[in-house]
């Protein structure tokens, strides 16, 4: 069960050359991929497979498309979501056709979750919030599994083509409802290829790998019959817990920042955070901070802060013991505020709007 | 394995007390039923699953319905869809709403047949046929699992109602078309009772017998949420080889009598067809043929005598040593004749018809 990561569950991940190497990834090469973002600078991106076609696709203005999900479940997001639709984002801008499926077959028989409410969570919320993180509707499509019956007959297609110790393989576990979701899921991905086939990335945090093999695997053995181009993915880490775990987990809602979220709570939890300070001031103004170990500067360099040089200085700051912890925590919670607010603005705006989104329809 | 009958191979049953026993059907009583059909009194339907309340049902004139599934795949239909035919006519004509679903989900998930082509072979061959055998279009719901969105969502739903372990525990093996092919004859099963819950009969030939079980078993565990009704079932025995085989097998085309078929060659197999005569014709007029025994006795009981009377006097006849096995095959193949040619008749005319026919749509 080495290679093994549960996708649905929140088992934490220690070691990501460890895992490259078990799940068969490549390096992200930021030399490949002209004006890189934020996370793909910062090694948040860290990992991909089939990057070079993509990469390919972007210099010479050929069609791609760039793919991902929505589980219409709760009515609430976090930040691994933040950075998988700031990597679609950057593809949208670099030129792919967009898609953004809500997954309510998905919702249904995993989680029972009706196909009415997982439309009202998706149009009242899901939706918006992607919206609000940066996707541009206008390049997207978008579409529900429960309403688009070439991805419902991809699954029952294609599901003939894995066997039950495959996904025993992949996922660990295998019962029915999971399989239904997998293979919907697959037939998801490779839906844009139906009428033509072309590349296509998927961006994921690393916990979605699993998906992500199978399909790769489906789509091999249906290549000669369909022409269909191995999708590619993009890889990113976790953004960790406050409290230092490498994972950001409900069970620990202190250590949990999640959107929309009360600024002020955040705030609190942000002053509680784990950091890389010293056991005392003095010592830490003597030997300085360890901005590595850091869950707070982990925040600002994934999220927060968006010049490159500003997060330089933070840390030049930090490692010289110039900038404390408290003043530190202050100056991210109020970034964190600014940023929620934000986010809350256009989420509003986003809502208002969703009358003008036109879904893939049966 | 003992419970255990493969509904999509061809293994041979040898003993239906004991099946009746292991799979927990009960008995057949031709009492509770008004009016039985021919193969009802002939205990060629020989058991089912709470027969009573369909029983009562009828009695009390209160709603119900029979259903049944079309699996689109070559352009035959066996003898053992003829007995379901009838049986589902028998309900009918006893106040049953019905339904005619065409598997093609099925088909396509399991044998990679297309929608288009399964759609071009229901509509040109399976249906028409149907209708030929007796089944009455006017009162008669159809539709293709492909364009029922209520089956397709209930699929995904009770696929969480049912275990791996279970499929294995019915079905001897779980891959996953097979699982989707399984959810969904559960959702076609229930269908009729998503709107408002009643009881329903599904009458099948023995081999199908695993998926009114795991029908079954789901039902119980969704009752208390939706107040479904356990589907009921009655259950038919195999029209037998007429080499002596249990089963008909396309794998013996020489013993294997299919619908359409050239009446000539019908002839020939019945000529060829193992009875229970004697070994001389000598020691036959002296001890008279064995009918029980007898696979030309066995497609007149089962398929071409309506009369009881006229089949109890070619029973005597053969007993006695009056009627010997050539004159009775030559009867035999003249009324097979008689019935494929109006068969033919009744088919053409119901494809002229097959516009006619509406279907539930997505």
């Amino acid at each position: 069960m080495a290679k093994t990561i549960d996708p649905w569950g929140s088992k934490l991940i220690g070691n990501y050359e460890k895992i490259m190497k078990e799940f068969g990834l490549e390096k992200f090469k930021i030399e490949m991929f002209p004006n890189p973002n934020r996370i793909m600078r910062r090694n948040v991106v860290f990992a991909g497979r089939d990057l070079k076609i993509i990469a390919a696709s972007i210099k010479n203005k050929k069609p791609f498309y760039a793919l991902s999900g929505i589980m219409p479940t709760g009515d609430k997001i976090h930040l691994g979501n933040k950075l998988t639709v700031e990597n679609l984002r950057y593809f949208q801008e670099h030129g792919a056709i967009t898609y953004i499926l809500v997954a309510d077959l998905e919702a249904l028989t995993t989680r029972g979750v009706r196909l009415k409410e997982a439309k009202k969570r998706a149009l009242n919320f899901h939706i918006p919030a992607y919206i609000a993180l940066g996707l541009d509707p206008r390049k997207t499509v978008f579409y529900f599994q429960s309403e688009n019956k070439d991805v419902i007959y991809g699954a029952y297609e294609f599901a003939s083509k894995i066997t039950l110790n495959e996904f025993r393989a992949v996922y660990g576990d295998a019962d029915p409802s999971r399989i239904l979701a997998a293979v919907t899921q697959v037939a998801d991905i490779l839906y844009p290829q139906l009428k033509k086939p072309m590349p296509g990335i998927v961006p994921v945090g690393i916990d979605q790998d699993p998906h992500i093999r199978l399909t790769r695997d489906v789509t091999r053995r249906l290549k000669s019959k369909y022409g269909f181009v191995l999708p590619s993915s993009l890889e990113h880490k976790y953004t960790p817990s406050l409290d230092g775990k490498l994972k950001m987990s409900k069970s620990n809602p202190g250590s949990y920042i999640e959107l929309p979220e009360d600024p002020e709570k955040t705030e609190r939890k942000i002053m509680n955070a784990v950091t890389g300070g010293r056991v005392s001031i003095e010592e830490q103004k003597k030997k300085g901070g360890q901005p590595e170990k850091c869950m707070v500067f982990e925040l600002l360099k994934q999220h927060l802060v968006e010049d490159d040089d500003e997060l330089a200085d933070i840390y030049k700051r930090c490692r010289s013991g110039n900038l404390l912890c408290g003043e530190c925590k202050k100056m991210t919670a109020c970034k964190m505020k600014d940023f929620l607010n934000d986010f809350n603005d256009k989420l509003k705006k986003a809502k208002k709007d969703i009358n003008k989104i036109s879904f893939v329809k049966f």
